[in-house]
């Protein structure tokens, strides 16, 4: 029995980590999870799992809460994020939230010991070499829950990484790959949220149309994998079958394939080293899929991921300004305040005005990530 | 250093194997190897390297060879087969001879306690069930060389055998792809022997052709990875660039994929578990192949392969039947004796003849191996 705690209990990867927990009652036990505001999905969820610890983003609800459910404990805000992911004697925390929140949470997780299933791309995006170094220090495994990275993670099973000659990320292009630049001028929010292969949450949706998700994949993946963004490369692959591939030095490439099912990754995640069935999933038939497609990455059409790999190579602050940059322009985006090329416009710009620090610490990460964030926000206003 | 005994130094594996011995001198030693009457590539191989035993077919060709290479042993025949596969002191045979000729060595150096590359599939089909005790019993690993057991092989790389789901071996559809029965008619050999992706030797491509080659890969499939028939599917795809795929319980699909180039498979079971660099190999580049195809196998089209599955399925001494009719009857489509339809007949007419031993001993096995060569041959008489 594995004890599960669940950052970002209510989104799309969350309510599947739930969905498979529920699935396997002799495999899994949920005994803390956080949640922001969505408190009627709360409390569905304690009903369902009897968690010992809930944590919520107000500490009003965590109040309310406390009244209906006297044998769970409830914390709130950043504090009680961290508490939920380090202090619940989980043997594995799911890490599921959206933005660099998940920061935090992770290194205290690290620090007790707790394996890390990560889908919080931005975490490992903003202060990846001292999330890997933290890990390797208290000898704590990573596991990616991202269909792409858990690709190359089951890609390179077995075997020696140093014999890893190239990591290629496959791309589906997300909702606009159809269109020109100049036709992404007047795109809607409700057009970028239709995505042609996953289920995903909204902000992960839009990384996708932008393509800025793969650019936020490929530092995932140098960080990861520990390997130099000249051997990390993007191929367009319209169907999302091949999920991601590693070529060794002989030539050899292994990939991972599957019908577009964020369950699957996450269930290996929580698996590893083993594998169990999956309830209720398609199998993978090429014969009726018939072909699958490939193409050449684009970078000019793409822009997003051009900067994504700018930065990357910049190193340093660089990654965590254009990141933070990202999430706020997203929002923006969303909100209706922004059109969709000015999020890639509102990146660019605060990485063309940052001065990179080559070697931060968490102090300066979490300044310039908060700096960064009001930046953006008064710059539209 | 790797210390190499080859059976079969002169086909098409055999070659490819002296080509990655000879890139790789700082790896591997040639020690042994064994040829039949190509006596002037016998003499090109000893030239460059240098092997203390080599075995030939004809005794009066080792005699001649003696006088000019006097530091060098010779030995001759089926005992001197088996005697430079078990008696050379190497590390790692590989067996790439053609036919169950191969049979006897295998289970002798195994015996020796020497790892066996197996590029003989006809020595797993005709007494797989053997061939598997005794490498269990000697400790003895069995490498796959074939593309296809490599790449299933390779896809099982870290993973528990019990997750395992599916096997499924991918096919080219071979030269005469494109022909209906009625087309079949009448091909040539010439025709056949043009296959439309791989270089291999003769009897590989006519097996390619009539997809016989896809029936005794599933059956050596079943021996190497120990799963039943009904788990071991097989698919059409044209371009043979995912070499075969494994599909684990969660439906997860794990493949390898590369450009058609056996020096890759060879060379992995020389390295196994790592991998070294291959020399003047084209790295996949799928944005250049722009689509992989895929159809489902059709079994009333390629009967050969039926017929497989159902000697498989059978068991016993049936592969074994199969086997030697078909060797027979390849020789006999090569020797311009049969229409090429003719060779699925006689295979489909000696199996129909036969009374299935249900567990043979190996001399059941050469035995029956013999009368139906025999009866092949009267058979057009």
């Amino acid at each position: 029995m594995k004890k599960i705690s669940l950052l970002g209990a209510t989104g799309s990867i969350g309510t599947q980590t739930l969905d498979i927990i529920q699935s396997n009652p002799e495999q899994f036990k949920l005994v803390s999870f956080s949640a922001g505001k969505n408190i009627n999905k709360v409390r569905e969820i304690i009903s369902e799992f009897h968690p010992e610890t809930v944590s919520v983003l107000y500490e009003e609800d965590a109040k309310k809460l406390e009244t209906d459910f006297p044998s769970t404990r409830f914390i709130h805000g950043k504090e009680g994020l961290i508490i939920a992911a380090a202090q619940s004697g989980a043997d594995l925390l799911v890490n599921a939230v959206i933005g660099s929140v998940g920061l935090e949470p992770t290194l205290h997780a690290i620090r007790e010991g707790i394996t890390i299933a990560i889908a919080n791309k931005e975490t490992l995006v903003a202060a990846g070499d001292i999330v890997i170094s933290e890990a390797k220090k208290y000898n704590v495994e990573l596991l990616p829950v991202d269909s792409e990275h858990s690709a190359l993670f089951q890609s390179m099973n077995g075997e020696n990484p140093k014999n890893v000659s190239r990591l290629i990320l496959t791309a589906s292009g997300g909702s606009f790959r159809h269109l020109s630049r100049e036709q992404l001028k007047n795109v809607t929010v409700e057009q970028a949220l239709a995505h042609p292969n996953w289920s995903m949450g909204n902000k992960l949706t839009i990384d996708s149309a932008t393509m800025m998700n793969k650019g936020l994949e490929v530092i995932e993946a140098h960080h990861l994998f520990n390997l130099p963004y000249e051997q990390i490369d993007c191929l367009l692959h319209r169907e999302s079958i091949i999920h991601s591939m590693v070529e060794f030095e002989d030539t050899s490439v292994m990939a991972q394939l599957g019908s577009p099912d964020m369950r699957v990754p996450i269930q290996y995640a929580m698996t590893y080293p083993d594998r169990i069935p999956m309830q209720n999933a398609k199998p993978l038939r090429l014969e009726e899929i018939g072909a699958l497609h490939f193409e050449k990455m684009d970078y000019d059409r793409f822009k997003a991921l051009a900067l994504a790999y700018a930065a990357g190579k910049e190193g340093g602050t660089m990654p965590t300004v254009m990141n933070a940059a990202n999430e706020v322009a997203v929002q923006l985006f969303m909100d209706g305040k922004i059109p969709f090329l000015q999020i890639e416009e509102l990146v660019e710009r605060m990485m063309d005005k940052h001065q990179t620090i080559a070697k931060p610490d968490l102090e300066t990460i979490l300044g310039i990530d908060l700096t960064v964030r009001e930046m953006v926000y008064n710059s539209i206003k």
